[in-house]
């Protein structure tokens, strides 16, 4: 049987629950029916995929001192001969977690210097990005899912509403480019998985 | 000025609002403040990026007609000699938006055999996949935010809610092979860019 709803407590459609009679509810005591908000769909998935980046590239770097290639080798791989070099696929997955997640908290996104050469300063870049996503303020994200979005894009500028550009825009152009680095230094050769890629996830082994 | 805001209407944190005074809300009548769900992250996620998907391989076929290539060239292809070819990458991208948005609804996910081997094969499936998304009970997903999901995981199982099996592994899933499928066509010299990647998003351009 189901625990009894909190009513009007969280977002759940209490006409399905029918449909999960005899499930197992483990959300934590007090808040049984747990709600589903734009800060938890954008702010940890960016900071797990961003660290997750940080280790592939500390395997890069092991894997170019190993062989004894030069490491800018990799950093200027592509996969194909007109989409970014791993450099820029690292800045840029950076860039759509910083710029996506402040205009979503209606704050204006600090510039970064796409100036990096070097695993450590990319390493860094990744992890200044993910220090700004935490100044955020959740509340503020969360109440963006019906406000409108202005944001550049290419020569013009792109509208949609908070909760659209984060299922269809920055979540979707974060992982093309989360997986393209990602993919670059496995083509190098480097041992990478796809945990590696995954990173921290809260996943329970059972 | 802030429109008013109707009390326990929807997930929003009312506390943030005054960050947002002056800014211009033009949500639907009669529900000004856009809830955010856990069906509107995934269900239309998994069409737009599997019908995009479509529209690559159409390229696809289309490059190879042009070239007199054999597309099954192309269908073999990979990144890196131990990541998936294209066709397998297509079926998995497939896999994970069918088995994940089935486990959030609570039913069990159909079984598709793997056995495409032309790019027409490929596309039915890819339709097969999002017409069986079409399927799923929408208020079944929106409530599964906090229930336990077990899904398998290699040899064994993995257990998240479905929050986070949502956010931090269907959707990194499927967005690695649907990234990895376009880089694979991309990196075979077919002309696409990131439009074709991103396909029928709601975007408004100004």
């Amino acid at each position: 049987m189901l625990p009894p709803i909190e009513p009007a407590a969280h977002c759940v459609q209490t006409s399905a629950a029918p449909a999960f009679a005899g499930m197992k509810f483990n959300a934590p005591e007090g808040s049984r029916l747990m709600p589903f908000t734009m800060s938890q769909a954008s702010l940890p998935v960016f900071e797990i995929g961003l660290n997750a980046l940080s280790g592939v590239l500390d395997k890069a770097a092991a894997y170019a001192a190993a062989k004894k290639a030069d490491p800018s080798v990799i950093l200027n791989w592509r996969l194909a001969p007109d989409m970014f070099a791993l450099t820029r696929q690292v800045q840029v997955a950076c860039d759509q977690a910083k710029n996506g997640s402040a205009r979503l908290a209606g704050v204006e996104p600090p510039k970064f210097e796409d100036n990096e050469t070097t695993i450590d300063q990319l390493k860094e870049r990744l992890a200044k990005t993910v220090a700004f996503l935490k100044t955020l303020d959740t509340k503020a994200i969360d109440a963006s899912a019906g406000r409108e979005i202005t944001f550049p894009l290419g020569p013009a500028k792109g509208q949609m509403t908070g909760a659209d550009y984060l299922n269809h825009f920055i979540l979707s152009n974060f992982y093309f480019h989360l997986t393209a680095a990602y993919a670059i230094v496995r083509a190098c050769g480097v041992d990478i998985g796809k945990r590696d890629f995954l990173g921290a996830i809260p996943l329970k082994r059972i």
